[in-house]
């Protein structure tokens, strides 16, 4: 048995008593110290979690040799100085998503936590979740086929944000999300946004994603939507998925469906009958178990440090999608020019990905109920 | 009471008969001719309809004295040629949309039926169903407030077409439904699309519309989706609708929701503040009679022609489509260039719209259930 | 190739022109005769489908002898009547559900037609819809396990009889499905009414049936409920069903899903142990073939006459529905006393079912996406 | 302000921390003890929520004269003995639902807390859910009619339960609301249980209950359902509701709909035509607020005993629910005989209710969106 890991958050706002509830609960860790500048915020943590120390003095948190490792919940703003100073203080990093503003800043800080030996943790917390787990399984299994399109939707009724517009509030969770499932990054990203409020950022935004070869993605982002939509569909050569995060029963459906290319080698005439004949087969919902992504990704973090190996969200993957957000962002100041995505140098190719700890190894992937 | 309308339908493949049956059953009409080059075709259509004749011959339909008007439901690249032979033959037209291929074509056919003082409807059905309809009305009543954004989605598991794309397929029925909600037509164009199947045309796009002031609309077209989709979700600043064509009971729904946006013209600081107070109301779905749009169509037409007046879904109507669908065209060929709608000259602005024929005068717009 | 089979059409009501439409298009059929006492209705179906010839007369009809078959789609009380004349007419029978309004009558007609050699086919015509051949053969596959019960719910706001109540409107639809399902009839019935309206009859019943063993069957009726509802829940030990009739992709699921009760020998504290733990697996919708039930139907009756062999929609079938109605109505009589089914003598006993006609032949069952 | 009141949660299990998280949270209130036999789950109490004091002494919480009110959170044998004692200790009374198995236990706790003159309140929290008063509202506005039926199915793939039928473990949720929302009893019970799983209790129910009038109820209980189903439909004469739990954004929705039968006085040819003559109209569902029901069922305990007046959730209507549930096990026993429900003194006719506490005071009734 080890001794425990001790976790210090910094920020105890809307997301921070999340991380401490998960610290403060997990086995093997425990919550050192909550930091935040506001009294009151303290003295809330204090009364519901078991929290050994809260303090606003952040360097009382990193003079502290017994703290192994500190949580970043603030706002985007500050992460980088934060993040910097943490790891510089010799202390695994976890910091909330997006991991910082700029690719620049995203590189130098996974640099920093390469140099220091130190784990670095961006809370892609969807990467976790059974759902998408299952999802990666499904295309990394070859079972679904050539994937040919990837469409998301993720609007509903929000808070406007003072600072960031909503790009930076939501896609972080989708392009965390493709580039798990698909493997890959963008060649380029084309963003159309709009602002309805003057003065406000960008409420509304289209984003589109080239990748090598016909494969594209697109992602339907907005704060001004009547309703709470959730919801990516994910189309292979063989078999297609829809997943719906608000769905309780049935969040992952794989579709039995497509159309039937293979017989499109001759000419003209011939093709176009062929690619009329699609096949309409049987759905079939996997069941998917019911941990908590968010407790997964806190002992993926402890195991990551103990083992001394990658966590499953790691910098590369913050990085990664610190990338397609900051072209996103400059196609979005042209006018929707397509951007090239930063020097692909560490793409998530699946091959360079970390395996899932064991904790999260995946369940042997099921035989659909159609032969093939 | 009048002597009968004589129509004679052309084509008589996937949409034909419909026409056919429609025509042949309303009451004041009659099917004088079905021409059809395939002679499979016309002994069908002469078994299961009332159809005074069937012929191969076009030449004969148009000598026809007794023919007062005549239906094109052939595939698009014949629909000029044959237009305008009606058009010089003397007799009303109702063509299946889209109206023709290029916006140059579509001009010469509007004017060429304005001289000849002859009706022209472009099948634009939807324009006809009770959700349209009613969903006109409340955007037109002003009750919906200022009208910010426009989204459809419009994607299946569907046939790949030997010529069109997914484009020419699919969007004549969004943009169509577009314009008459929102009674003007947009600035600019950004269309974005893909083929999978080589040498096949493009059979998922997506398209952008840019409006005057920050008004904007987007759409989503697929014929490789795992399921089918019919959705659209309309942003007024005071309510919201979804029109969702596959529900059985609920097609139209209002949301009393919003953001509340008058308290921000003070400083930054409340702006953030008044602008994440937004409102969260009832919801509430109109009744909508039964109908079957085509026939109200006919019936239009029919009048139209009694009448002397336009068909509401008129040339002018036919002709905006083809201008919105060739700009999205060329941004299609120039890599989602935002691209112009050409010459404004006879925009729909709902102030040129012909009134709707007395059959089919708007109900009186309901109260929503909450009070302003 | 066959002369072609005859068949002549009394009722142009509500569903004779159903009827008409299908066997006027079946291959090898023809409408010898519509006959109605309403010449309105004669001169409509006339108009609208093939038809050699109509009249008034009954008598004309039964006379003629190039009539093979004859449908009858006339109200309840004059089935008995009508049905009589037609088999002592010496013509193969085609009845609207329910056959006859007593178990009496019923085991006459079917006497009779075995007598005569005659075919009597029941339109029970859910039998013949995929979703329900399906589910027959899920059961029958013994991949579900043991039944331990059949849910029915089918409500909607619906008209309101002169004669019927709501039992004989509509539970005809679920009795045929459950028999044909289960394989069985019940032991005894208990059912409990209500009239909202003085005067009508039951608007709202509730039946519930006992089989040998403990399995149970539960129907809600209903023409006062707010929306349309066709839902049926069939629990089986090992996997369970939910049949939505109003689903257009996913009409029928299968659930991976029950209670582990084999640990259910031991002392009271284990067992409650097992029975705690139940399973929660994945979710199946099979794919089921377009094909109108009608048709099939019409086909399948055409086929009897031929073969010589009972349709699968045969008077046993709808003497053994007409059995459980019967029960079912003496019951509401007596305040929901548990009435017996009367004779079981020629039970649906699976055993004893005529199989399928090659037409319908079964597709081959499915293994589930789940290991035994 | 006042002194806070002092609470004694006595039983951890299930249930027992979400009384003491709302307990000591809310303002005014604090948790004094938690009491329970098993030392680990005191620890965990002791560990996550603010508990003055956790014990295994009840004696020691029922000695202690600061503590005001004692909460019992323990299984169902257990509430009639603990119940007593707390009452005869002077101390204010919480209990789960139900009540307590007989009517006769019932009615002697209510006259003891009546004696004692404390506060007895019956955790229905559903009571307090913004559903069920606005389902209240609206029938108590009389706009929804006369109700004619109301019907509820819950439904699950659920726990067995050691001791307890599916009726006593969920039929409490269903009949409080339907006492609260029709306002009076029935006169009598019919139930019909299925016990599949040998040796354990009935796992499958079916309830009806007739009221004076025609008004009916029936209830669907199930613990081997493959889904969760938590669905109420209530008609009225004017308008129906349908009130789905599971539903996010509509749990209530209100369709003005029903059967046109005031013009039933004539003959029957009349009648039968006026019955097929219903209304179809618009469907309106209700914005309802967030408030967590439990919190809201905490307040109007404390304010009931500050204010010295009866909570919503009375010791009444825990009786009410007891007769209604004895009556219907007495039938469950005899094979589903209408049972009388006992003496209808101190029946919950709406004249006879408390009136909400102000912290519950229903919103004003909203107009429908139709015009009576």
């Amino acid at each position: 048995m080890h001794e425990p890991l001790r976790v210090a958050v910094i920020g105890c706002g809307y997301w921070g008593p999340n991380l401490i509830r998960n610290f403060s609960t997990a086995p093997g860790l425990e919550v050192a110290y909550a930091c935040d500048l506001d009294a009151k915020r303290l003295e809330d943590v204090a009364r519901k979690f078991r929290v050994a120390r809260v303090t606003s003095q952040l360097t009382e948190v990193l003079a502290d040799p017994t703290v192994h490792a500190v949580a970043i919940a603030t706002p985007l703003p500050t992460h980088r100085h934060l993040a910097e100073a943490v790891l510089r203080a010799g202390k695994h990093l976890w910091v909330e998503k997006p991991l910082v503003a700029t690719v620049k800043e995203a590189e130098e800080l996974a640099a920093l936590a390469r140099e220091r030996n130190l784990r670095l943790l961006v809370d892609h917390t969807f990467l976790y979740t059974p759902a998408v787990r299952k999802i990666r399984e499904l295309f990394a299994s070859g079972e679904m086929g050539e994937v040919m399109y990837f469409d998301s939707v993720r609007v509903n009724l929000g808070l406007f944000h003072a600072s960031d517009n909503v790009l930076w509030d939501l896609a972080p969770h989708d392009l965390s999300i493709a580039q798990h499932v698909l493997g890959k990054l963008p060649r380029e990203v084309s963003a159309f946004g709009v602002r309805h409020v003057e003065g406000a950022p960008e409420n509304l935004a289209h984003v589109s994603l080239r990748y090598e070869g016909n494969l594209v993605a697109h992602f339907h982002f907005s704060w001004l939507a009547p309703v709470k939509v959730r919801r990516m569909m994910i189309g292979g050569s063989r078999r297609m998925v829809i997943y719906d995060d608000l769905e309780q029963m049935e969040k992952v459906k794989v579709f039995d469906r497509g159309v039937d290319i293979r017989r499109v080698q001759s000419d003209v005439e011939q093709r176009h009958k062929a690619l009329v004949s699609y096949r309409s087969g049987d759905i079939w919902s996997p069941h998917l178990d019911g941990t908590e992504a968010l407790s997964l990704a806190v002992q993926d973090f402890a195991a990551s440090i103990r083992e001394g190996r990658e966590p499953l969200s790691s910098a590369q993957v913050g990085l990664d999608v610190v990338r397609v957000l900051a072209a996103a962002q400059s196609s979005l100041e042209q006018d929707g020019r397509w951007c090239p995505v930063s020097s692909l140098r560490g793409s998530t190719d699946r091959a360079h990905l970390p395996a899932p700890s064991p904790r999260m190894r995946p369940s042997d992937v099921r035989p659909l109920p159609v032969a093939p």
